[in-house]
């Protein structure tokens, strides 16, 4: 799969999406699909649903559409989910609890192995049958466990400080949620989520509507 | 500010991170900064930082660099973050209290005026001294209330229904967490966080990055 490495951001941002819609098709029992009639369900145009396939060896026949099985599996693979991946939170506050108990990461192979927080009023409370630990368990815990990603939902004070003892031990992704980037060493691969700049993005788009209607 | 309504998708993505960076600049006392010590500083090329922020009609002196408050103050404007934004959250489960309890949304001008769920356990329920009403009550509340912004923390399975009751009862911007895409009418504004799309692209490079160095 060497072309892979050209595959632009912008289209790996999409895959997820047409991953979620794969997946509404088949819980409605939709076997085939025209990139026209996906794209009319997705809101994008057909030129972009081929285009963005092209990527990855097309998947369509011309004139017969998509079988959503096959689509949904083979693009399922393109992103990995048909690996496991052992994952710890850092952060066991109402963010780290709502992740925890997300069960959909778990159908998609995202494994919730650990809990880590400092506040001792947690040691040991259970979330999905997971004991919270304290953090000063983390680096024993992270040498004895094969852990992939840690998802880090704590204060951005404390996340550079996190960071640098996880590289150390070897974690290879962070899922991060502080309010800060994460510049760590290249084959560390971050994902964040800033929810701060999402509202902000909202917010942008409130306020250019109304400019644009004669509202402000 | 005509020349907004061009202004790409991908420079309004932007520039809340601009914002960021330009608060802790603030918070650490420097006045003024050169594009290209932002460009370090940001990890992006000094080039794309003049580009973006020419968009805006520039805000820098040739040689001078750009003043960080006045940059800042700017840059919230076009946000607008100048003005304050009342908001309700809906889904008061560990996301929703999670959301709630940021304290620098309520700093940016997003001030939280509500929460509702549908869980009886919740009534009552006290969060950052607002109280957790149960859903039957948020029609008349949006009635008697002022809210511009419903942020949806419930699941996919409810969303599309109370939507359409938050669009009827004139709800003009939703920040949606539920795992579906909202097609709403044209003068509604929504932004969506897609948590299953993001830990899928962390996956998507997890599995590129082993590929690349044979690690697969």
């Amino acid at each position: 799969m060497v072309e892979e490495k050209e595959i632009s951001k912008a289209v790996v941002g999409r895959l997820p999406r047409y991953y979620r819609y794969l997946g509404e098709l088949t819980d409605a029992g939709v076997e085939r699909i025209s990139s026209g009639e996906l794209s009319e369900k997705m809101h994008v145009t057909a030129s972009q649903i081929r285009q963005d396939l092209n990527n990855f060896g097309g998947f369509g026949q011309q004139g017969y559409g998509y079988n959503v099985k096959y689509l949904r599996t083979e693009i399922g693979k393109i992103l990995g989910l048909n690996q496991s991946h052992n994952m710890i939170i850092i952060g066991a506050g109402n963010l780290g609890q709502a992740l925890a108990k997300y069960a959909s990461f778990e159908k998609n192979g995202f494994l919730l192995k650990g809990l880590f927080d400092v506040d001792p009023k947690l040691d040991g409370m259970m979330v999905r049958g997971i004991p919270i630990q304290m953090m000063d368990k983390l680096e024993e815990y992270l040498q004895e466990n094969e852990i992939e990603i840690a998802a880090l939902t704590i204060p951005k004070s404390k996340a550079l400080e996190v960071c640098d003892m996880l590289v150390e031990c070897g974690i290879k992704a962070i899922w991060n949620f502080a309010h800060t980037d994460l510049h760590l060493p290249e084959d560390v691969i971050v994902e964040s989520v800033h929810l701060s700049d999402s509202l902000m993005k909202l917010s942008y788009n409130i306020t250019s509507y109304k400019e644009e209607h004669g509202e402000s």
